[in-house]
């Protein structure tokens, strides 16, 4: 293992956190906040710490898929650390395992919040918590890879970890570029959020605020009753983004090349808009209240759809008391999610296609035994390595989400709050169903709870493998093996042997 | 498709039935009960259907997959359509969908009952209806097969439609001698089994009953407290015998021809018991009671998770007064199930042993991106061809799991009541938690969600494609195709068009 590009590009990553603070820094300058001295140590701290690492330049910059889903890893556990340490400084959550557990969920985009009245917080403090989605949204490495020219494989490699969705899709060969045009399509849209909302009538500290939510799908609001309380041109200009950051930023780029017939046939997109649409349709069905208009009816339907699909996680009702078919409907969507390469979480749309095609191929395969059943997706066939880590996926998924349920349970919370707080977090939403629903906070559960929960939300971001690796022992035999290897050279040599085959 | 050879094995399994309904009858005489003639009538209609249909044989007895999955759901339905009749004659359940659930709830040894008084059911009518567990148990095609020869690829294909498991282990060569061995070691434990209740005390007919419902993993018990007021001797008889009857047979088999150590060796089974003994345990310091002894504590905790994993579904306490721990490892269990090859239900032990080397083998190949990683299990490397009918499988059910829960949500019962009344029929449990608990029934549910659910049973038991196989479009098209062709031809030909690579 290259444990010292690692800590190299971690370095960086620190660096990224303290320049990303000078947020929080301004907003408190701006509303003559002290909480701000906060936000410029942590700075301090992290400036240090990263200026240190990088003062090392790795001699080798060999990278391999292994290096890059351990940094992915231990990039947003630091990062969560490190971003934590305002909210206990200016004592808003003063302890360490709440402020961790908010900040995870902010990186995470889940949304999930121990805070029960949110409207007594620092504005810094909040445009601090509501900037984490954005940043986790189209994630840190992406960034990184898009500002900082880094050289070898390490590119694909950070690409591939953070990035959601089975497959990568580059949309220029070089992955530099990529990472650039993602990051610029992610602005566009999000200022475009926060000049539509401004029109709405909302000061510019909300708008930013929400717009960050609404683009990482995150989910923080500034308000105890989220989006309940805004006007409904607001609520209807937050649903339309929600779908929209939903969606496969590869569709955005096409749009941006004038390609728009080849937008239109992304296949996943198509799906998730289908989905939407149904369970929006059945919802609103199932809901429907004739004391209000059929306007308030479809609006309420749909942006609890859009929020929950999405893995937002904003609100506009307490769903919670919705007839069990609906709350039954939503925390399928929640399993569900967006498209893959968005900045949503969930299974994504794609996996679950594919999933159902592979039932349909395999009938076909007992229908006709010898024939050869490929599954096509977006017009290209699926081969079976991208299979067998879908199955994989789903499996590391669920051995997860069942080992978290088992623990949360130890609660003693009814199953259903349990299930679904362990749904909401892996999934990257953020509000449950019973102790944790929409009005109400993660702050009942106890601390082992919070920290299941936390890495709950880290290996639903970082699509499970990430976080397992960090658990694979084979990974710390080499490691140690490695290191004792280049000690007993004196520090020469590359930084692991080559392996047969490699 | 080769329908004439589809009716004919329908028409056996038709004579079959009447004549496994010889045992309620002569349980009738014995007691002397009226209800007798119920079973006499059914008897009648059963042979003259099924003397119709195997009157004439079919003069090509080709057979591929699809025949094989088409047979097997179809031979199920109308088993259990015909096997209610007795139900409705003797008014003890008088309702068809009613009679149908509870009919197709013993065949798929569910279990799963709409009665609240099983104390005031004739003897006769007890009888047929554990009887129904035993048939389902090894299966009624296995049985066909031991007894009738067939010609062609008829058997394997009905063997592999209809015996869980992810692969089919074939004893010996030839299918036939394996059915018989199958069905002569299934005999011999249930035998055993009655011997050890009746040497405990209990009477023939209690003894059959519940024998019946050990060996197909059913549960239908004759009282209405299932197994509490038996004695702990039963009570621990009963465990071992179900914890037994979830062991794949093979290892039995090896047993009788004293190949000891490759019986010890079997991989599924040590998980499998590997799984029982830690549940056990945790659900033993969980519910610790201290005004019990230590072995009642252990009997309760082991009975249950014996009942639950081996999806029996007996009881001798109601778990849904368990804390939450205990039930969630309940509701795991419930999807965990039995060895493949056994009589029992569930996703089966091998399937969830593969899907967890697969995340291991995934992460693997991350670590060496170019090395081959093949999953062991059994000794065996698992092709990819049965890892992608496993996932086709795992998301099969997932699909129909999803969509149950959405049909019965619509009860409005709490959400624990409907996820895991689905869960407990599609795995061929028996009782669930909350709304159909064991001290309760499936009476309260509405008719549209005994059918949802009586199709999950046989979902569940056919191990998902044989149902769907009905709904697949492409099956009839080509039926109805071949219909037309014969019609055309006069008759002549053969029963389909051969395909390319066929």
């Amino acid at each position: 293992m290259n444990v010292r590009s690692i800590f190299y590009i971690l370095g960086w990553i620190l660096i990224l956190e303290a320049v990303f603070m000078l947020l929080p820094v301004a907003t408190a300058v701006l509303y003559g906040e002290s909480q701000g001295m906060a936000f410029v140590m942590t700075m301090a701290i992290c400036g240090a710490v990263g200026g240190l690492l990088i003062s090392r330049k790795p001699k080798n910059p060999r990278f391999y898929a292994r290096e890059g889903f351990v940094i992915t890893a231990l990039c947003w556990i630091v990062m969560s650390a490190m971003g934590c340490i305002p909210f206990m400084l200016t004592g808003e959550i003063p302890r360490f395992v709440d402020a961790f557990f908010e900040t995870v969920s902010g990186f995470t985009t889940t949304g999930a919040s121990i805070l029960t009245d949110v409207e007594t917080i620092s504005r810094c403090s909040l445009m601090w918590r509501s900037f984490t989605h954005w940043i986790g949204g189209m994630g840190v490495l992406v960034f990184l890879l898009a500002v900082l020219p880094m050289v070898g494989g390490t590119n694909m490699q950070l690409m591939k970890a953070e990035s959601p969705g089975p497959t990568v899709g580059k949309l220029v060969p070089k992955v530099r570029y990529t990472a650039q045009i993602l990051y610029r399509l992610y602005v566009l849209l999000t200022v475009l959020q926060i000049v539509l909302l401004m029109v709405g009538g909302m000061d510019l500290f909300e708008a930013l605020c929400i717009s960050f939510g609404t683009a990482g799908t995150g989910g923080f609001g500034v308000r105890n009753s989220s989006i309940a309380e805004y006007s409904p041109y607001l609520q209807w200009v937050i649903t339309v983004f929600m779908i929209a950051f939903g969606v496969n930023f590869n569709v955005y780029y096409l749009i941006l090349l004038r390609k728009f017939k080849k937008a239109l046939r992304c296949e996943e997109m198509r799906w998730y808009l289908a989905i939407i649409l149904v369970a929006a349709l059945m919802i609103c069905i199932n809901i429907y209240d004739t004391a209000l208009s059929v306007e308030q009816n479809v609006r309420i339907a749909l942006f609890q759809v859009a929020s929950v699909i999405t893995t937002t996680g904003f609100s506009t009702v307490n769903f919670d008391l919705w007839p069990e078919l609906s709350r039954a409907i939503l925390v399928l969507l929640m399993f569900i999610g967006t498209c893959a390469g968005s900045t949503g979480g969930g299974l994504k749309v794609s996996r679950i296609v594919m999933a159902g095609k592979s039932v349909h191929a395999c009938l076909g395969s007992f229908l006709h035994p010898r024939s050869i059943r490929r599954i096509r997706f977006e017009g290209k066939d699926v081969d079976d390595g991208t299979l067998r880590v879908i199955f994989a996926y789903f499996c590391g998924m669920a051995g997860i989400f069942v080992t978290s349920v088992l623990i949360v349970s130890l609660e003693n919370f009814d199953l259903i709050s349990t299930f679904t707080a362990v749904a909401t977090t892996i999934n990257n939403v953020g509000p449950a169903l019973g102790v944790a629903g929409p009005a109400s906070s993660f702050s009942g559960f106890s601390d082992l709870s919070k920290w299941v929960m936390a890495f709950d939300m880290l290996a639903g971001r970082l699509e499970v493998f990430p976080m397992l690796m960090l658990f694979y022992p084979p990974l710390w035999k080499e490691t140690i093996a490695d290191a004792r290897r280049r000690k007993r050279l004196g520090g020469v040599g590359r930084p692991y042997p080559a392996r047969k085959g490699e």
